[in-house]
């Protein structure tokens, strides 16, 4: 019998997803081989890349210009990557829990940062209202769900820039307005899928304006051009 | 029927692994829940971890000071993650491959990098002999199995400094005198497990010196306390 799961996190996950996962720990896509010994660059398992971008896609209704990844090294890893990525000069930053705290405090490696607004003088209780956002800053960093203090960000917050948010833990729990973001990202174990993953949804014209050099497996054009790689080479396969 | 696997790469896995794995994602070590809904935190997980890290330790008879790590991001992560860490004005590389070519392409964004030895000029078809290795240097990198080129560093090579080495796809093939070594690393899928984790064994003193500040999730020290803080909550949980 299935017990019941109270964690903060991994989520619970359907039954569907946990069968088809053992079936193709055995056997994956009629391959008679294990999904755990199967190439990354093998068709099949582009397919279930390929499926899984489009689904995003699809759910979030993601504009044109906008690349969908599946990265690893958890929203953390998030933390530096997008400034190393997008921090030009200055950046601003909500400060509203140990998330954002964490997020704030790696981006400041890279440039200037402002915080926008806090919450700490209330042990992060609430979320800042009316807040005076300034236009010259390269992005505003936000944590939409602030899970340890129980406060939220349900909305797009209106800004003069475009918007960085961690959305590890409420993606998928409201429609979003991707186009007001440059980039967003999400751990996947709290709201969408088992962890080891992580979801970034980046506006590629926001790339390669950083003007440090960005080691390469840090860079999200890297994995951005992979992905193209990947998806010609199995278009070949179909079409010629 | 299982097919024959002829990949360079992810490896063939015995029989016994994909049928526990299989069983792992139903119902995990007895906990009525999947391994894909359990925590990293969990002591149920935590044994896991712990017997592997032994295993490799007892295997490789890894000496006192050397810590075990399971990372992400793949051996190519590692590129840029031992400069980072180790080098403070200037490495020694082997070019003896792709691979190599590559990490030592990552390592000149932090310091001088020297090419102590290389076999570009015949395409990367022989390993280097007779190679002075300076004793200024921070460490030698090398690579011990050059697989686009069929080339390998059968042993532990002699120099006045400590290596650093990529044995991605030779480890667990010799014995290693581990204390000739500062730092190796492994990417999982070749010679060890399926891909998504890359194997790090690191010399605990080698820590701390670069100088440089380094964000949180690229510092070994933090997956170092990670470990230990993970092991002291079992071993409260064992003994009281």
């Amino acid at each position: 019998m299935k017990k019941h799961n109270f964690y903060a996190g991994p989520s619970i996950l359907p039954e569907f997803t946990i069968q088809k996962t053992a079936e193709a720990v055995i056997n994956f896509a009629g391959t008679s081989l294990s999904v755990m010994e199967i190439s990354h660059r093998s068709k099949e398992f582009i397919v279930v890349m390929d499926q899984a971008i489009s689904l995003v896609k699809e759910l979030l209704e993601v504009p044109e210009g906008y690349e969908v990844l599946f990265l690893q090294g958890g929203a953390s890893t998030q933390f530096y990557m997008v400034p190393f990525n997008l921090l030009k000069t200055k950046a601003g930053y909500y400060d509203t829990g140990v998330w954002a705290s964490k997020a704030l405090k790696e981006a400041k490696f890279f440039g200037e940062l402002i915080t926008v607004a806090s919450s700490k003088d209330k042990n992060y209780n609430y979320i800042p209202k009316n807040v005076s956002i300034p236009s010259d800053i390269d992005y505003l960093h936000i944590t939409t769900n602030n899970t340890i203090f129980g406060t939220q960000i349900y909305k797009d917050v209106d800004a003069p820039v475009k918007l960085v948010a961690d959305m590890s833990s409420d993606i998928f729990s409201r429609p979003i307005d991707i186009s007001k973001y440059d980039l967003i990202y999400a751990g996947a174990q709290k709201n969408l899928a088992p962890a080891g993953v992580t979801l970034v949804i980046v506006r590629k014209d926001a790339l390669g304006k950083s003007g440090r050099p960005i080691p390469t497996m840090i860079n999200y054009m890297t994995h951005i051009r992979l992905h193209v790689l990947l998806f010609l080479r199995r278009f070949r396969h179909y079409y010629g």
